[in-house]
């Protein structure tokens, strides 16, 4: 179980230098936002366990009036078959971090919420055209007793004059009797980023850049007879 | 002829969670649906006789009312010709597995059907147009003495709404006198996921990845005399 | 310059099968169609004298009534500097190879003809539309002695019906006194293909994907104080 | 801090061919324009004690009427911070280059000028319509006591005819009393391959490829109890 959360945690450079956090509390940090679903009740065991080393962390960010915005993939976690194959045992994610501005051009780290986007809600985003709206529904604790007290909701609406987007996100704790609202304009520009840096992660962490990226074998040099040659012909039309 | 089905093999790992299948079964199981053509009649002493080490298995899903539907890459085969150099001996495809719901959120793996994606149908699908359908057919024994006897037809159709596809995938048996049909509506977002991952995986079952990532080699410092200068300027045109 | 044509080189596996070609031809045969400009005149000595080894060759073919055609990506020629480093010597390309129909379903491959294309050329199939056309011309002996001896004409047309493109290469041999022409329809899925894998290749040729997929460093845990803090901000912005 | 300085350089190989310029000077001038910013003012003294072995240098160029202009990607700086861990210290970008015509087909490197593109700028190149133009500002120096002293101006306006896009460069230095001009016209064939291309190095330059290409770990083979199945399932919907 060493190295189970290898890639489950994303960290915000950025945030280190604006709020000065310190590094004695990053371990947890990463862990609290850094799996892409249950962070909230996962054990904390298992991230002081875990087996930090040579990780690479690079965020996407914008920085507006109200909020600010960063955004790094999650790869997926893998499990070993008995076989000794490794299969997608979680599939990554795209980690959303929202925080509010308290002041000009300072935002509060320890304010942030998270948004996990899957595999399908990117597929979502990456297909909007210029008119299009879409909003997805997350509650971290779907189907355990804590169902239903912590409810986000991230809605993506043009914005009005066609020069990009609104993101809005909404958490509403009904334990902590909060409901918070993060609004962060893009551009055009940023969502064009977004949507290209969105599509090249995209198979990445469904896991897929694995399956095609080991190498060729010695395969043998003959064509194996169990396999009639006018059956490959279907390839060929 | 060791590691012949290395890249020969996928496998649905969400299918052992669902349906409880013994471990032991699943080698053949995954030699059953892991080439791209001829499965059905290829023999088994290939894929036992396979090195299975070190193996990554990933699928992307879908869920719907009336069946499931999972999608995973298949690299393709190379063999070593004499010179020592390899070549694709038979390129890879997008292995398509359906499998009926029975019941709710029920779905029985062991009665799927697979349908396996020629570069040429992943190029047909990356560029449809949402008001656009194709059609695919395939006869596993095309060719042989048993053409004929087993026909598939995949469809792919726009939803009404606009909000998606239709896929139907029919399966006639006429040795088991069969006639099985699986219909599986496709979101918008699930087929942008579908058109980026297919996309990202096209040069990789066509081996193209392979040849360009080749590192260079320690090419002679000077420029050799026998191409002469003036040729090389049509490039900079 | 023992591995000067490492990258030079590309086949076309599937003639060996259909024309019985001898495997003793090969190597010649690479090298008379692998390199991306001037293979008409280069020297044979250098080919001969290539170190042959773990080369992967890989082709994406389509074959019509009249004619065949393979496609193949050849990646850039590095050269080494004094420095130790290396450069781009020469940008890759795709080969694109015709050869004829000489009966029902039997091509050719010895009157083939080839036809490089450079980035920017690819940058013109890439972003074609739909009713779109284009046309590139080609002196193998351009700025040589030689030049004007053979022309070679690319046209890619719209088919009347807009269900795909029509290829149309003519090689006129001023030498030979000859005038070949090729036809060959490309469909809409086929040329979807053409357009993905040569997006894929596109950076490859140019040689983007090595100065890119170099490994980070162990650069020094402090910022440098040469760089001022506040020009780093530009970025930030 | 040996190896700083390992992703900030790029080097155009052709104008070493077309300006004869000397081997020895080869490294101060990839300092100057390695850098996505701050070049100007940056000390000399981290170049010329950087470690130079290995670097791959390969550019995209396009030689026009009135002037020339070159493209390359600068990789990001990542940084160790304590736990052992890398992040992107400075995001990658896509270095320009222009440099004036000086006669037919003869260009003065030595008057070039430089514009680093940022990844939004990037977004905004990529994403730009037929008839869209935009326009980019930098101050090598923002921020900095020599605020103002330099400003650079990129405009990317649509050729009248649709053909393409005009490039303008205008680089005014308050202190040397100078105005640059510089314009390139780009083809419709041109600007796919700088879309194509950009698209592929912007996740590269945002430091995303590193993030991804991690291998797999031995991750253990048992699911962890800490992890609720049930939490699981909001990626399964």
């Amino acid at each position: 179980m060493m190295k189970l959360s290898h890639f489950l945690r994303s960290r915000n450079a950025l945030s280190e230098k604006l709020l000065s956090g310190k590094a004695g509390h990053i371990k947890d940090a990463l862990w609290l936002h850094g799996s892409c679903a249950g962070m909230s009740t996962a054990g904390q065991d298992i991230a002081t366990k875990g087996n930090y080393s040579n990780k690479i962390f690079a965020d996407f960010s914008v920085f507006k009036g109200k909020a600010a915005l960063s955004m790094s993939p999650v790869s997926p976690r893998f499990s070993k078959l008995n076989s000794g194959d490794f299969k997608v045992d979680k599939t990554g994610c795209m980690m959303l971090n929202f925080w509010p501005a308290v002041g000009q051009r300072k935002y509060d780290w320890q304010k942030r919420q998270l948004f996990a986007l899957s595999p399908t809600e990117l597929g979502s985003l990456i297909s909007l055209g210029p008119n299009d709206s879409c909003e997805f529904f997350h509650d971290p604790s779907m189907k355990s007793s804590n169902a239903g007290q912590v409810r986000k909701s991230l809605s993506v609406t043009p914005l009005a004059d066609g020069s990009g987007y609104f993101l809005n996100l909404t958490v509403v704790n009904n334990n902590l009797k909060t409901n918070e609202r993060f609004s962060v304009p893009v551009t055009k520009a940023e969502f064009a980023v977004m949507r290209t840096a969105f599509s090249f992660v995209l198979p990445h962490i469904m896991g897929w850049d694995r399956v095609t990226s080991q190498l060729p074998t010695n395969t043998d040099q003959h064509t194996p007879r169990a396999v009639p040659q006018s059956l490959d012909l279907e390839w060929d039309k």
